[in-house]
């Protein structure tokens, strides 16, 4: 077998077979296939697409590239959730010990905050004490002792596709629906769950500009996972507003914990329980609206909370931060920013709020950066509300006042102002399983 | 201006600007741009193609991209000749002296063989004390005295299409036609002749499999050609039949001298007077039945023949291999092949009969690999002859007895039999101008 006979047949239109696929990952991962051999074929492949089942070989492949964990040794159903990434997205921290709760056994990978959306590892780092790099004995441990446990991800998950992915980077084929789908699912089916509930977001602050994309790439998430003989649900939901009022590292975990104490804003409480629900009916084989019911019990009689309290615990963190949130680490300077006219609020661009906050310190350009944990942006009022000139709409949170300036240009850049009372725009689009 | 967003438009379907061109070229042979930025942008213009300004513009950057020859020193008009390849064509032996003998000015770098198509720099080195690496001064000199010289190809002509062709070679994205007229056109213009006749062959000996294809790779650089303000013909001729009879390098150089004193194969005869009279049509600006009854005049009252050893004299190579070709190199064995059935020739498969040659020695399977400059076939009998059982059709001249087994079977794999006359083939489809 040769690779330019792999990259003519893409080339030519041809399905590859599953050896064909195996042979160019496998040499690809070895360094026997070089750069120039991939992108000829990612491009032949961003052309002229993948069917269904070359798309689940190439995910299985790069998912077997590297480590495969084993979560044999949990009893009960392991459950795992993945967001598309967003602005203001706190879900993992709300879902997690939601189902937990319910008996769910969650063993997550979680990455870090790049751009302009933010990264549940950064945010529960802001918490003293917490360690996101638990030992493979230990996450299996804390996983088994209080089914829940959160940590980065390890260096040799899916090699293939972090290999790949910054090859596609580089050269123009990130854009590939059956492509992204493999991605991201050959890094779920190495994490080993049973049970993924996936967060395909639309919008200005999401990956997918549109919800036709956004249901695309869900039913291809879906079909990979289920070939792979996993559980799915994926969950398309809106990413053109931030989700919930709080943007920023330890601010976000401030409103995580209010909603697990049942208060706090009813698209973030909304959004955490479809997903929550939609895992639970995965893992307890019910349905949709029989898992709802058990999800928001779990809410709201505080079990979803103490089971918070006991993961922050397990993994060191300092509770008295969740406990008392003031206690979480401030930044020394709020700013509030105040509306300039009369008006309803219709937009709050969701990608230009989260570039404010990273312009505070809450986020990093590139990988390299480092973040300020307290820093980011709390929104008074966001798309729907009346606002009078002179109203707060938003503080922002920073510890280098020269940055208040250039982020207040990007935040108001993001709102638009309107007369009449805009429509509510729909929060969860569909539910694919 | 980023690699990455000229990717990203050729991908997309647009058109690449002049600029992009540039920028592209540029930094591809300075290193900056690497071999997977190219590959990737390579496999979007195979898919996607090139308008006919973008493929100008690659060509004359190509050209740029090392050396150009200035040949402003050399009086009056000055003119090369291109084959695209085949097996059995020792052209260029017999047309460039027809032209210089009428006036016009050859300054040629001329190619080696590889796979089952030969090479005139070759063929000339089978003739004793030929010299193909003359200084660029002494090159000069030799045209105008004589108004013929042929040398290899110097090493900075067109470099961005040398590092280009390499890696299209390794990433199936060789076929298609504006890079393909791109490559050859880049190496022309660099060469610096005013008037270019190209020799597109097509058939099972060709680069083109078909007339089609040959047509519309001859539209393409002759646009090309005349876009960059050269005077373009392409002569589009048949190559599914080896071209005269003998093959090989010394042989090819006896089968020339025999058609330079007027005798010879009449296939051999027809192409070379149709490249050399459309080449002095254009540098006499005179109609093309003008220019072959001056060529044929040329050819048999001995002008070109005086020319040719007047070329072979300047350049260092041993004219009484000329004046007597029994004195050129001959091969130790020549053995005779017979028919093994009565009947008529209907098919002489070139790619295959040149194959035969290189095993027998002639030719090279790599680059590196040295020639044996006397082995080759002589083909007694062709395409639509008639022949008995045990009538020799061919000699195999070799140095190797254990060669002419192999070489036997794959020579038979290029004949096929019939019991009626085949028709004619035609051998000059189409001149295009």
């Amino acid at each position: 077998m040769r690779i330019y006979d792999i990259i003519s047949r893409k080339r030519d239109g041809f399905e590859l077979t599953d050896e064909e696929i195996h042979f160019f990952i496998e040499g690809y991962v070895r360094g026997d296939i070089q750069d120039y051999h991939a992108s000829a074929l990612l491009m032949a492949i961003y052309l002229n697409g993948m069917t269904d089942r070359e798309m689940v070989t190439l995910t299985l492949e790069m998912a077997k590239s590297g480590d495969m964990l084993d979560l044999s040794a949990i009893d009960g159903v392991t459950a795992d959730k993945h967001s598309t990434g967003g602005v203001g997205d706190k879900t993992t921290l709300i879902v997690t010990p939601i189902v937990a709760a319910l008996g769910a056994k969650v063993a997550k990978m979680s990455g870090r905050g790049l751009g302009h959306t933010g990264g549940t590892v950064d945010k529960l780092e802001s918490i003293e004490g917490f360690d996101v790099a638990l030992s493979p004995e230990r996450f299996i441990e804390t996983v088994k002792k209080t089914g829940i446990c959160v940590v980065g991800q390890t260096g040799n998950l899916a090699p293939a596709d972090k290999k790949l992915y910054s090859l596609r980077d580089a050269t123009a084929t990130v854009g590939c629906m059956p492509l992204i789908a493999s991605s991201i699912m050959s890094k779920k089916l190495a994490a080993g769950s049973q049970c993924i509930v996936l967060d395909v977001k639309y919008g200005s602050g999401a990956f997918m500009k549109t919800k036709a994309d956004a249901e695309e790439l869900s039913a291809k998430m879906v079909e990979i996972g289920k070939m792979a003989g996993r559980k799915m649900a994926a969950v398309i939901s809106d990413m053109d507003t931030p989700l919930g009022k709080n943007i920023g590292n330890s601010l976000e975990i401030a409103e995580a914990v209010e909603a697990l104490r049942g208060k706090g804003s009813a698209d973030l409480r909304e959004v955490s329980l479809t997903l929550a629900s939609n895992l639970i009916s995965l893992v307890k084989d019910i349905d949709c609206r029989e898992a709802r019911l058990l999800c928001e019990k779990a809410l709201d009689d505080g079990s979803a909370y103490e089971k918070f309290l006991e993961f922050i615990s397990a993994q060191g963190g300092n509770t008295e931060m969740v406990t008392d949130t003031d206690k979480l680490p401030k930044a020394r300077i709020i700013h509030k920013i105040t509306a300039k006219e009369d008006g309803f609020i219709s937009r709050t661009d969701a990608e230009k709020i989260g570039s404010a906050s990273v312009i505070l310190g809450a986020g990093r350009v590139n990988k390299e950066d480092t973040i300020d944990y307290t820093a980011g942006i709390i929104l008074r009022k966001k798309t729907g509300d009346k606002v009078k000139a002179g109203d707060v709409i938003a503080e922002f949170h920073t510890n280098d006042e020269r940055l208040i300036a250039p982020a207040e240009k990007t935040f108001f850049d993001a709102l638009t102002f309107c007369e009449a009372k805009p429509e509510k725009s729909e929060l969860i689009y569909k539910v694919i399983r």
